[in-house]
């Protein structure tokens, strides 16, 4: 963490701590009364689903926006902006999340899954333009001692990003349960190849 | 960031953060029903439209509250005070935003956008209170190798913030949309100018 | 701030950012419809006077936490878990504030004003439990090169908090008023003193 | 804090930070009415007491996060996994809290504690994967002067953990009340034991 990155960056942990936790108060608390407790507790299944699978988005994301940050260490005012963008993305996924556990299994769940993976799209998008301003200029905003290949790495998965949401996008008006499927494989996808490379990098012993 | 601003700034990055991502639970969630969830999500635009005019605000908001302390680099009980005014009008932004969401386009659109660009008019004061006693006294609060030419681009910027968000929150009475426009090009106005200057002193690299 | 009372204030921070962020969410959106919408956000003036007490309130504990740590720079766990009770109080404030707004000038004003400087009286009772805890024991916690004059100064000052706001709290019994104006009052008493001994110190440009 | 921890540790204080402070959102607001406005707060107690046991437990966690995160200083992609496991655990206690404090004394009272200690008993494991994970493989994540007794007396107390919450969880059939106790009981346990051996450690001046 540079001095001059460190505040975008405690802002935007700021950002998706609260949006990550913010997530939990759309599940509704049944009131007391004749219905038993459990049975209330098990219908809102829609609603326990829909939080686990935006509390991992949001998660994986951190984990991704934490990964470039390792690597930018200058800014300017276009990465505040672009970053905020990014950050618009974050804030709003509570809602498609909320709308989703409210409508799935419903008559209006396809227009949920259409709204839900529309915001992921739009997150896919703003993580490239993000990242691309970044490296681009020959890298101009990155460390200068940084790893060319880990670099590379990212451009080409972030690459297949809004292409593969797209697709998932499209999916829903087929079938909204595939698509909200394939959307949690994407998620996977995001979270889990450079873990491999990266995790070398990061166990060797920090110098600080 | 200073050591003696550093919990300043740490503190109103969370005020930033928390009023930025607190905006998406004023945007109702439809209920399932009888209605078509589309048509439902469409007839709440003024809640996407008033969520992205805040978020893009506050974000603004948070760039220049950033570019400020990167010039103030001591404090003391006054400016954490003028802090803790400027930040009261940022948390107070969810609340226009909503009565603004549920007011557009009906009757009460005008007191609406009276409350919200008064809201903007109030910020605009607490930040030039905020640099002008920072500068004050022999600008006693910079960091002592601070851009001279940098910080007199700032006052005269600010200088006229509280003049146009004045004109911008009579012109209401005139026309409450022409109003919201002048609003958000003002949003623009304090986003941008600095920027084509202050990208050249933020892309040297960092010493650090 | 030391490395090893950096986490202790980052959750700090974080807990008192939230606090007076959610403040907010306590003043209701007036809904459109045949009531004139001025009217509607007037009638609601006490929410306003509660929101902006509140938020003056923890804007104010905000500092004099920030003042004691400017003096504490070891941790243990005893001085966290009074930290932590210190921090119970201060999120526990929208409950009170939404109460007051609620009740003000209605049949419940005392019991709401006995709960409101209810409230304070535990917050500066901690306050008291947190900084002579940290300056006890031949001042274990406090920095090596600590200004004794600056830390008796503040513990003179606190020593009369809790015995103030026990009067405060009785005085309720006799004037709701009178009892939330003296509330007011000693927000002030505890914002301005040190203020005056303080800017000296901290003018002084830091040698970071 | 090292380098490579400190966005973990920030991310995670904020997400500490937010659910302990969401909690009073759970409390609701006795409207103006008829009814003697002290009567209803005092009806409310069964809010007062889920939201003190809450505030302490995830106070107490956020301390045992400190705790292990004084030690471990190395991060890796599992690592942060491992946390947001955790973190999930973290931000899912406003809810069960909400249930609780809504079925206390009332027909789903067992439901609710099961819930309640159910969590628990999640975010126990969760520990202990996080922690064990750390101190594996030659401990990779520690520090290299990490205290091979202090580490050893962690392991040791954890491993409790889960069998510890899974007979109180158990004991809900029998008696949710003793469920509940035990539960606290508990928490206690996770909060003093190595207090009183780190006090010694921490109480050492620091040399930064």
């Amino acid at each position: 963490m540079s001095t001059e990155t460190a505040r975008v960056e405690a802002f935007s942990d700021g950002v998706f701590a609260i949006a990550i936790t913010l997530l939990i108060l759309e599940i509704k608390i049944p009131a007391a009364g004749s219905v038993d407790l459990s049975l209330q507790l098990l219908r809102q299944w829609p609603s326990y689903v829909s939080f686990v699978i935006s509390f991992a988005f949001i998660g994986i994301m951190w984990i991704n926006h934490h990964r470039l940050f390792t690597h930018i260490r200058k800014s300017d005012d276009a990465l505040l902006i672009l970053n905020l963008l990014l950050l618009l993305g974050v804030t709003s996924v509570p809602f498609p999340t909320a709308v989703l556990a409210a409508h799935l299994r419903q008559a209006g769940e396809r227009t949920a899954v259409l709204l839900y993976n529309g915001t992921y799209l739009f997150i896919a998008i703003c993580f490239n333009l993000l990242w691309r301003y970044a490296v681009s200029k020959r890298r101009r905003l990155l460390a200068s001692d940084v790893d060319q290949e880990a670099v590379n790495r990212i451009t080409r998965q972030y690459a297949f990003g809004p292409l593969l949401y797209l697709f998932c996008f499209g999916l829903a008006y087929a079938s909204a349960g595939a698509s909200l499927l394939l959307n949690c494989a994407l998620a996977f996808f995001f979270a889990l190849p450079p873990h491999l490379t990266q995790r070398k990098r990061l166990s060797r012993p920090s110098t600080t």
